[in-house]
């Protein structure tokens, strides 16, 4: 079996085990959360049924009511009526939770309830977190041909640009459309759905996702009585995955872009690693030597392009 | 000027100037938003009176109330009485926030109110994000000698271990001693320091930190009264910075293991780069014709480690 061919079917593989090991965390986390949720949300009712049957209401006992109301509130638990009729532990919540925990996104508008719910927390990301940078080097690898490498040969070849120009111009150019693709456009659909979210809103809420910074201020599809609010849930993991691969990418081309104009000998930092050979492969099949050959012709400028030899070839 | 020293004065500056950069957000966000809090604080405690004073309170009444409140939380301000003296974003507050922004940990306890202060998010995360990577990344190069190569070269010189072992039983210790120096001991003291934090809150919490997930449902020094606020968050800043570059030392230390195991080349990955020439430098001056045998000497089953020299040597 050729290694491309190889390549393409562990990045199958993992991509599928990435989405079971994302559904079978969100099934754990509802099983564990939703009847504590479930629990909460009786006490809070009960509370607030208690608090309205009293005779008088002085300073004190708002305060002693509040301070229940706040505590519940931080664990996502709303006393509010309208808030109450959608659970934060269904099976799009909880995979929605999963998935900002493994992307160290981490809103934090949902949060474990339970001891069991936080010791799960810690045993899943401390599989999930290496486990997703994995599948996202593993995706971005594929990418750095169709993105990178080949637009570059491209601007070089078609308009004889030399390769520091060729490179600066291309990073110019990704940079522009993952900023149109994965922050304007977004940012105009979600103040579209989200009603209380103005386009700042929106522009500042891709940005603190995408930055994986996640203040869990603004959050998608949490207004009470969303329309398809799993489905929406599952479209912005959908667009936080590819938006944090486009940001990935985007470091390594500028990374590379970096290692070429010498800022990372400046800097004394570690050299953008040269890719696999997978990764340069060309588009039209070519024999080994000739690959190795049109490589080499490809990237003369590369001062590090000897190692992927001495790499791939041990 | 010798490189090793160029190098150490170059760190040192990027120290100094990541830390006037935490501070000149902090000032920034602390103008921005103090205004806006106290506002805000006002307007709540206005509303509390007013609802204080309905001479019916009713189940409409308190759910408008309510919403209010649970609004103004949201954003950080507490309606409770013992709440409302320390304020969000104090000098040292803020500084907590602008780190934890720069971080990409994002709480999210306290987070902009304004438009103004969301917009310096993203113009200040855009900037410090890099930067912090940048400062993290140089120091750890910095460490790779004393910690990763120093330790496992003693370990194949003295006890004879062949250099996967030494690798890996290297990485074994190093492992441990992060977790226990950077997980358990720090858990041990929150959990003294904060009265409602049990050891696993506070093992959840520093784990949930330090992969920079920062749910935010745990926060230090938030407990109303708590003695030398400022100082506390400075130490705990101090710690996070530090995890950090612990958490990134281990993930290298364990790439590089992950490398030399073959096991990169297993999923088709990016190989562990070699390090600049700094990062080997032996403790004891030698000639720099030696210092490169030595290094030579030193790694030799290392499959990628003639790439160092064609970069560094060119």
């Amino acid at each position: 079996m050729s290694s491309g061919y190889k390549s393409w079917i562990l990045l199958t593989g993992f991509i599928l085990f990435y989405v079971a090991y994302l559904l079978l965390g969100a099934l754990v986390f509802s099983t564990i959360e939703r009847p504590v949720e479930d629990k909460l949300k009786s006490d809070i009712q009960v509370l607030k049924e208690e608090f309205l049957n009293q005779s008088c209401v002085n300073a004190t006992s708002l305060e002693n009511f509040l301070e229940k109301v706040l505590q519940a509130n931080k664990y996502g638990i709303s006393i509010l009526p309208n808030s109450s009729a959608s659970s934060n532990w269904d099976l799009a919540s909880s995979l929605f939770f999963a998935n900002t925990l493994v992307t160290t996104v981490g809103y934090g508008h949902t949060t474990p309830l339970s001891d069991t719910g936080k010791a799960f927390s810690i045993f899943y990301a401390l599989l999930g977190v290496p486990f997703t940078m994995l599948v996202l080097t593993a995706c971005v690898q594929r990418l750095m041909h169709p993105v990178t490498y080949g637009p570059i040969d491209m601007c070089r070849q078609r308009i004889g640009l030399d390769p520091l120009a060729a490179t600066a111009v291309h990073f110019a150019i990704l940079l522009l459309l993952v900023v149109l693709g994965f922050f304007v456009v977004p940012a105009v659909v979600f103040s579209h759905i989200e009603d209380t979210w103005s386009f700042l809103d929106a522009i500042y809420f891709c940005f603190i996702t995408l930055c994986t910074i996640g203040l869990g201020d603004y959050v998608p599809g949490e207004k009470p009585g969303q329309k398809f609010r799993s489905l929406y849930k599952i479209s912005v993991m959908v667009y936080l995955f590819l938006g944090l691969m486009m940001m990935y990418l985007v470091l390594r081309a500028f990374h590379r872009m970096a290692d070429l104009h010498g800022l990372t000998s400046f800097f004394q930092l570690p050299h953008c690693d040269e890719d696999t050979e997978e990764d340069k492969e060309p588009i039209i099949e070519v024999g080994h030597e000739d690959q190795h050959e049109a490589e080499a012709s490809a990237k003369p400028l590369d001062p590090a392009s000897q190692t992927s030899y001495n790499t791939i070839n041990r």
